[in-house]
């Protein structure tokens, strides 16, 4: 449906990845959708709910150089002006490792109309997954969410110090940096003996989840993960064997 | 409906409070429970989902002594003895300040079926209101939750050090007490300057946000909250003034 009035842009989340996951707001803003641009990640039963809308992959989360995120703005600006209902759709929540902020500044200085539509994020899919509550009485009040990832042209930060000052720290694209993720930590005083869930795929249905240490963490680059991996430290995963799939018994 | 076999119990999470904030998921459970027992804060609108349920008050988030949660439990076994679906609906997500691990042991225990269904937690519903991502290419790539609220018989633990380690926190649960966050947070040395965004009743239409600075922050103690109330700190939050209302800008 074209008008000649600009549309209105909604960067939705995506949850996790199973679709009935998607928050009612973002199922009905996704099934009146004219056109959807989705990340590389978001599962294919997610955009099956935008039935009636021409769907458009713009590569990944992470790791894209700033060309490709301002090529992203442009499109999502100019289908504004072609199209009345514009979806940006991103896995989990926007807000958290989305690059949302680029996108609503140009859409902004654009004089666009937009909305942000909150999701699941995936560290409490993975949460829910392990039944494993990421706070805890008398032993975690503070959870942290990082990510190692830099993008092109930035500093590296100090991830590590923030990981283990928190009682409980969920690493975001990690997988293929545990080598290093394990020695960062270990170097800031962390034991290694301290609990590690690692989670793949969480929500679906070939969802896999293994039990660790921080210590054997490095044994990670052995596995072939098929999906987006989230790594969860803290000893609130001590007792999390009792959930787990026989891979993360195995391991355990 | 009654049956001889022993009911399943679902963990819900009811999202921030709009109920359309709901996932599909969700809403479908709610729709098929024999008896919810909810926080204090769940929104009537998201209760109204659950059509066919009974609906019981179980206490509000935080601040309740151990004595309360055992019962709250109990109550949890017992329903499940009686009913087919049972539903503990928690605002936000479960696995987030949500006090679920307690209950989820003690279902366990008594050898009940348990699944945990994931939420929109507040936080993110504060950064789609505000328009400001938590997450920054070059400038947060670390985002802590945390709350200063003690239990009874639970020793204080060093959030502020938690919080002055992260590029972005969201402190849960700690508008009442402004005026030790700040003064906790500026003896770790981070400046009187940094931006902190107040929301309060994220995502519903009675939403309000402020503006203000660490240094400022003490002068929350004269307003008068009337629901939920995040305070979000960090670099990120310095041009969110763009998007605020009326109330933000004058105190901005």
């Amino acid at each position: 449906m074209k008008r000649n009035a600009p549309g209105k842009v909604y960067l939705v989340g995506a949850g996790p990845g199973a679709a009935d996951l998607l928050t009612l707001r973002a199922a009905r803003v996704l099934a009146d959708a004219d056109v959807v641009f989705h990340d590389a990640l978001v599962h294919p039963d997610v955009l099956a709910v935008a039935s009636r809308a021409e769907r458009i992959a713009v590569g990944k989360r992470c790791g894209k150089h700033s060309t490709a995120q301002r090529f992203i703005n442009k499109r999502l600006v100019d289908a504004a002006a072609k199209h009345r209902v514009v979806v940006r759709l991103k896995g989990g929540d926007p807000m958290l490792f989305g690059r949302a902020q680029e996108e609503l500044d140009a859409l902004r200085a654009a004089g666009i109309d937009v909305e942000v539509v909150p999701g699941v994020t995936a560290a409490l899919a993975a949460a829910a997954d392990l039944g494993v509550s990421l706070t805890r009485r008398g032993l975690s009040r503070s959870v942290v969410f990082v990510t190692p990832r830099v993008g092109d042209g930035e500093q590296p930060n100090d991830w590590a110090a923030t990981v283990a000052r928190a009682d409980t720290a969920v690493i975001y694209m990690g997988a293929g940096e545990a080598a290093a993720i394990s020695a960062a930590l270990l170097a800031r005083g962390k034991p290694s003996s301290l609990p590690v869930a690692v989670v793949e795929n969480a929500s679906l249905p070939e969802s896999r989840r293994w039990l660790t240490t921080l210590g054997a963490l490095p044994g990670l680059a052995d596995e072939a993960f098929r999906g987006p991996v989230l790594l969860l430290l803290g000893e609130v995963f001590a007792g999390a064997g009792r959930e787990a799939d026989e891979a993360y018994r195995r391991r355990a």
